[in-house]
């Protein structure tokens, strides 16, 4: 650590409520959202160093803005002012101050809205301190010796799954010369959103297979007759060749998702992705047996490392998709990897929305490099929308994920994206047509 | 119904935020809440007949409230302008739009700050059409037609548990000429919060006897040989005749639960609330059958019928705490009392905070007299701390709930509390003493 600037602390914070009009062509539509409009709260934390400025992000589907801007500037409270020192050597403890808050605790605990908006926070922390290091987060932690990452961790409620000691004993027994440190990590693209047309898909997708994407997701749920076609239209453009997973965003019953997959099965998925509502443990665990060998995958929209612990131990999932601005940052993501590695869970990145495609590349890596040291049969999610307002745009290569060399989380957007778009009073929203817009959706202002 | 009103329509509604500031002298402060601030957002929803104002409220530990304001105001766009004919005729609809907004849905769902608003919101629905009727929440629902209350409830995603058709036959089969409709319901009282004093809880205990209060609670979970004291002072005065319970708020892991319930029994507990995390039913299957035959109580914090669903049917719980200010209103308790009934479990009101009391009478009152038609082993949570500012406080007779005779919930604040305690521009918040607790809360403004 460089020690002429060991007396960083954090100096003020800004909020932004950033919202993006995706609605306007279907971007992001599913089984249950119609009209999403993907937004963030865009959490800057500023530091003594004019140079260090950590980015924290909380993804919405737009009017969920209003909430979380609301529950992040109450928490900021616990991290104003604190040096770098203090959050690293106290990670864990701030963590729980954070995540248990005695005012804000009744109105989750530990999900929904608050636990997100920690999340942002929390995360907003860990790009500061890969900042400082000169690092990008994942180099970070692949660098943190074992004994130091595991003090940021914390094991409450999950002591059953497992100990901190075990989780030591795993991070210990990874040779990390092993890995390949410029790694290309395979990625699937979510295409045929409910709303995109045949033309529109066709497009996409072959793009893609030009581009070296070896695997592709379509949104069932809405009628099993159409998810049949659609599945037989796009196996017709991508051959059995590469891999293709279906997302029911948790719109059937258990008797549903069992009678359905089974219709489905002839388009050989390789996963079903939340074939029932995401708190139903036990009927993930039913559902899991009897349509095997189709894999189910879930987390998503899992709240926090107790739910994940019950369905990792049960088997109510046989791929894990974690949500890094749901869980309550890396602290609590990396417990549930662990959890996964003694349990034999292969992790597929869950991405898409704001933010989440440039943090997940760092999970990826931290997962290869860390603490599962291989890429067989995990994918990581891919979509490309909005990344053109972000000034460090993931980079694929070969249809793979190259590890990102932007310092930090690399989420920061583009100074004119933010002009354009913040809520309301951004460039876009001031226009004739965006007031119409906010006027049409009935969003608060 | 009355013809002649049948066209009432919403107006207009008022979303207030409401304050009290109960950590000045420890009120509710347990394991892990030290300094909780008991407060509400106030939902008053207009309509074309002036006598007719549905309340609603969201009760929070004091900063919640600032994120649950947010979304309220987002949430009012699925009732503005509807008529009461609409709402009666469509609440399944009307309920699964408000809880699955498309564009709110993924910062749940259905769980945390947006679910706790949707109940405040569907709940002054409920308030708006028993005054329309002239009665009081709980004899509206008594008198309607098992056919037509049906109708208001939702099966989404607990259909393996319980079918529609299933509970219409449950509420058939109740013969409510049984049930006496002026009946004493049993309490308990939870005292012994963390931070009294022996002398305060002293006074308490032996007001509460005299009152003819046969039922009582403590906070456990700080320290265990303090829990013992605590216990032993407890029963001390109110001795072995009358029931003692144990709420440990979640904070002990599956291990601590059943070492420290071991260590507890002695002083014969009814059931122990809360052992371990409130999302880990497989943890609360296995405390259940350890230390059986002390009961296991939970339910405050379970967000949804989906998770409700799962303890009961897994004997996660014997005793179940719902709280009508999380679960998505009058809907979706009513479908977690028909799978207790199924599954053959006592309810046992969880109140407390604010409007929880004058909200939770109604529902024993429909537990006994629609579903379960028995009070047996049942207690109604009595809290009397903030009463002294409702207008129709509830009704306690020699120590048993009466029902209430006020019209909808009856949970309407006194005007002057309003003016005292609305934040920040109440009378209470502007002195220079509230200026200065804000500050040193450091609540945002």
């Amino acid at each position: 650590m460089n020690q002429c600037k060991s007396i960083l602390e954090i100096t003020h914070i800004s909020v932004k409520d950033i919202r993006f009009h995706t609605s306007k062509n279907n971007t992001g539509s599913d089984a249950r959202s119609k009209d999403p409009d993907y937004s963030c709260i865009y959490i800057q934390v500023y530091t003594t160093d004019p140079q260090i400025i950590g980015i924290g992000t909380v993804f919405t589907l737009g009017r969920g803005n209003s909430g979380v801007h609301a529950i992040v500037k109450e928490q900021l409270r616990h991290i104003r002012g604190l040096s770098l020192d203090y959050i690293i050597t106290n990670f864990n403890a701030l963590w729980r101050n954070i995540v248990n808050d005695g005012q804000l605790c009744w109105n989750g605990p530990e999900k929904g809205m608050l636990h997100q908006a920690n999340a942002g926070i929390i995360n907003a922390l860990w790009d500061i301190w890969a900042k400082y290091e000169n690092k990008p987060v994942w180099k970070l932690i692949v660098d943190l010796p074992p004994d130091k990452l595991i003090n940021t961790l914390n094991f409450d409620h999950i002591e059953d799954a497992i100990t901190k000691d075990e989780a030591l004993h795993i991070l210990e027994a990874v040779d990390k010369k092993q890995t390949d440190t410029n790694i290309g990590y395979p990625v699937y693209l979510t295409c045929g959103w409910s709303g995109y047309s045949n033309e529109k898909l066709t497009t996409i997708l072959q793009q893609s297979l030009k581009q070296g994407i070896t695997g592709y997701k379509m949104k069932v749920g809405n009628n099993i007759e159409n998810d049949c076609k659609k599945a037989e239209f796009i196996r017709d453009i991508i051959s059995y060749d590469n891999m293709l997973s279906m997302d029911a965003n948790g719109v059937w019953n258990k008797e549903e998702a069992i009678t359905n997959m089974n219709k489905l099965k002839q388009y050989k998925p390789y996963w079903i992705e939340e074939p029932t509502h995401p708190d139903d443990i036990i009927s993930h665990i039913d559902i899991t047996k009897s349509i095997y060998p189709i894999k189910v995958a879930t987390g998503e929209q899992c709240s926090n490392k107790v739910l994940f612990k019950q369905f990792i131990q049960n088997k109510g999932l046989s791929i894990v998709q974690t949500d890094i601005q749901r869980l309550a940052g890396i602290n609590e993501w990396f417990v549930v990897m662990l959890m996964c590695k003694k349990y034999n869970i292969p992790f597929c990145l869950h991405s898409g929305g704001i933010g989440l495609v440039n943090l997940g590349v760092h999970l990826c890596m931290i997962d290869y490099m860390c603490i599962s040291q291989s890429t067989e049969g995990r994918y990581a999610e891919y979509i490309d929308e909005l990344t053109e307002h972000y000034k460090y745009p993931v980079q694929l290569e070969n249809g793979k994920y190259k590890p990102p060399k932007s310092l930090g989380f690399g989420v920061e957007l583009k100074e004119e994206s933010i002009l354009e778009y913040e809520f309301p009073n951004g460039k876009y929203w001031i226009t004739t047509y965006g007031k119409k817009v906010i006027k049409d959706k009935e969003w608060v202002l």
